[in-house]
């Protein structure tokens, strides 16, 4: 699950990347997640320098748990990584779009994004469809 | 720039989003804005809960201007407006998707998004062109 070694950035312009994000008060930074070749917006969680790093090096997506105050590597527990694909900055630095690909689902629901419920004319409807048992997700 | 009264949740409706919305402690959260057909991520911003009840109400974006410190009806001085096209809220309501139709550029720099910078082998590279004048933003 790592990228090839040629494909991963030297520590300086690791350097050069965590230089210019612009992280918050708790050290962090907003990351949304698109599935690279559909478009779809994933997810959005939190990184901060250690995640971006691990990210970079080894290709595969880690977040910041802010609930569980610790590394996350998307999909240690649910089996459904991130391989990453690019990296993007925005233009002040305090937001990264990672685009990916996504193995299996993104939420723990078991839908595909996060993203799941639209406000229509009556309220929110579930406009994704639950492709995995949530329950299979975490057996492992 | 409105949309059809038809199509303008009612204040239950609104009352049922803000109130299934996650705030951070700075009353706000994070949002995404995705051109709706190409599926571009085209920047990401913040909302509380006025520019939220705003943005369903008009159908054209508002968000909160972090440093500012207050609404900012997206294109209020560059002319570069959202349409929304529709709203979603992630699994544990603390991100927000708004699915949009951009006119013109997203970017304060004249880029469709302000995702421009991709880590590249050799470190950051800009991806994406500049398609309007920045100063021609602005003059208005």
């Amino acid at each position: 699950m790592t990228i090839a070694s040629s494909d991963v950035p030297s520590s300086d312009v690791i350097d050069a990347v965590l230089g210019s994000v612009r992280f918050d008060a708790a050290g962090l930074v907003a990351a949304v997640a698109q599935q690279h070749d559909s478009g779809e917006v994933l997810m959005v969680a939190w990184m901060n320098r250690d995640a971006i790093e691990e990210t970079l090096r080894t290709g595969r997506v880690c977040y910041w748990s802010r609930s569980r105050g610790r590394l996350w590597r998307k999909g240690e527990s649910s089996g459904q990584v991130q391989q990453l694909i690019e990296f993007r900055l925005d233009c002040d630095g305090d937001a990264v779009l990672l685009q990916v690909d996504q193995s299996g689902v993104a939420c723990h629901t078991g839908r595909r994004t996060c993203f799941y419920r639209a406000v229509r004319g009556g309220g929110f409807v579930n406009v994704v469809d639950v492709t995995v048992d949530p329950q299979a997700l975490y057996k492992f």
